[in-house]
């Protein structure tokens, strides 16, 4: 999407300069910093080091980074090591096993000479293929924002509450979430985007107001705690959130406090809606709330913060008494009760067991 | 409560040194540090620039302003003076209002050298009012948490989640929502504290973090987005929060982020409980949600967050893009069918307007 006024992609092959670019999104908001990835080091770093982050943006940095080894050298040995190096970068990311398997079965029976080729050109379609998904679920979505919008006098904006960043950051473009935001500014409807910080990393705050600003919509931002007294008081016309992780019975894994926005929707008879790519589905589990695992991250999220200083620099400050232990549960499951809708690439499927096997008839096992 | 063993109130009348005494809560939790106040001027200050803060504690602090002015000038101008000066320090808190008029009403009638005397005394009865009614409380809350200890097995806690301060440092001692918690210490009832950051002023982590750790109680901190996650996996066993204001039907007006917390205990069926001192009690409002207007509070509390750099030195930090929008309800209102019980120093209140009147007939109009 738009960064002061020129489109960008969250990764991107640069043909006058035949190198991979991404934007190095360690600095943001405060610093907007574009990096050349070229050597399997530097592909490596960014996975790592999360310069890059968000599952669909890893899996295309990934299937990148296979690219451009096979341009140094297209041999077996490379390529097994370039896969084993690149998949050692986040071992438990799903899109990532999955787009260094597909690379490796794409290349494998190819010869040589042809391997540079057929990488750098299947890592562009992952890309375009994220990005035509993101556009779809922004589609469907925006039907929805547009009968809220009907609803409306003139003018008056279709207000939206989001919690971290599901944004075109975390994809390649458009984002998940805010693919229906971004929608619903293109097609003119306005719209006002009530960002939840998204403690303890601030993801909200960081890079969805970030987004935003950039693209020039209307928003503001606010503490975790703020969601449910605005929809009391009928400031909040629907949320939409993204999923790391979904259930087949339409159980909805996503960042720490989803789950307390989801009930105060209910509580507020506001829709809840959930932008659902469908590889994010996991057939797999049949009840989220106690099959998927949820991850306890490092206290130190919890007990510093990181920002910038009056002088420009960046920093961490303390928030709490030296030595406070802190608990981290870094996800959280809002049942499928709670949700009114999934937004896929295929349509708007009810959060049920019923409604996903309906709309993905070739995953869902009876 | 205890700091290093040592047991401490939020203000004091130190007899050795003929001053009063406050703890400077600004520097909290990053430096302890005792303040003497006995001229007008460092009173004023004290509470403008929120060295104590915390309705009982300003009231308290603002008695003991009047009762130092005595000692010093105890003619009707210097009376009528100090509780001008006082009273705009922060016009709209109740119990300052309440203080000060109520020290007038007393000296008033008396010839000028009985007024220091009578001032000092009734300011340190004040204070000792406010433990009294803390104390209560108290106790009233640790016959629920007796209750809860007595299902599990002998040295599990009973896991207690509490949200912002309502701790012995907003009052002069025990605090509202903590001190069933340190009545339940005292009485060999191990607990373990969940305690609520509390974005955007921190009040969890800089404050309650603090207070359980000086005085040796088992806690953790969590990010405000957690709780619901806690409850829903059994690791929370109830829920006490403080007030700032009451309606007389049991709406409960507190933090903002309370609201979600109590959403979230009915959800999964734990108990959410209020201490609630009956001063908090607005009797003329009978519907909270529709009659306690929130106050709206500068958007640089949630764009930027203090604490302690790595060198030690405080500092701010701009945790979004220069320039985001911030919106800031300071408050929110939780409706009584999702309070359980109110914990008030005469006893334990169903949240409701036939539970209130009956607990505090003599306020209650028909």
């Amino acid at each position: 999407m738009k960064v002061d006024g020129k489109h960008y992609r969250s990764i991107w092959f640069d043909h006058d300069s035949n190198v991979v670019k991404i934007i190095d999104q360690r600095w943001l908001p405060h610093r907007f910093t574009i990096v050349e990835l070229n050597t399997r080091k530097s592909f490596c770093h960014a996975i790592r080091d999360m310069w890059v982050r968000g599952a669909p943006l890893i899996g295309a940095t990934a299937a990148y980074g296979v690219a451009a080894e096979m341009q140094n050298d297209a041999g077996d040995q490379a390529l097994d090591d370039v896969c084993r190096d690149l998949q050692q970068t986040r071992p438990t990311a799903v899109n990532l096993a999955w787009a260094l398997n597909h690379m490796r079965d794409l290349l494998k029976p190819l010869p040589d000479h042809q391997r540079a080729g057929a990488a750098m050109k299947r890592a562009n379609e992952i890309c375009d293929e994220d990005v035509e998904c993101n556009r779809q679920i922004g589609l469907n979505g925006l039907q929805i924002i547009r009968q809220i919008a009907a609803g409306k006098s003139r003018n008056e904006p279709v207000n939206i509450l989001t919690h971290c960043n599901a944004g075109w950051l975390a994809t390649v473009d458009w984002g998940t979430a805010t693919s229906p935001i971004y929608h619903a500014t293109e097609a003119g409807i306005p719209v006002h985007v009530w960002v939840d910080e998204t403690r303890p990393r601030n993801q909200g705050a960081q890079l969805t107001a970030w987004e935003m600003d950039s693209h020039g919509i209307s928003h503001q931002l606010i503490v975790d705690n703020a969601g449910g007294h605005l929809m009391q008081h009928g400031q909040v016309d629907m949320v939409i959130v993204g999923t790391d992780r979904t259930s087949s019975n339409g159980d909805v894994c996503n960042k720490i406090g989803t789950y307390l926005k989801a009930l105060a929707a209910k509580d507020n008879d506001i829709p809840f809606y959930v932008a659902l790519p469908s590889p994010t589905i996991d057939w797999q589990v049949k009840d989220g709330i106690a099959g998927i695992p949820i991850e306890e991250r490092d206290g130190k999220e919890v007990t510093s913060i990181w920002g910038k200083l009056e002088d420009g620099s960046l920093a961490n400050v303390q928030i709490c008494p030296d030595g406070t232990p802190a608990g981290n549960p870094a996800f959280d499951v809002t049942p499928s009760r709670l949700v009114t809708g999934l937004i896929t690439e295929r349509g708007i499927s009810p959060a049920s067991t019923e409604g996903l096997a309906a709309m993905f008839p070739e995953f869902s096992s009876p």
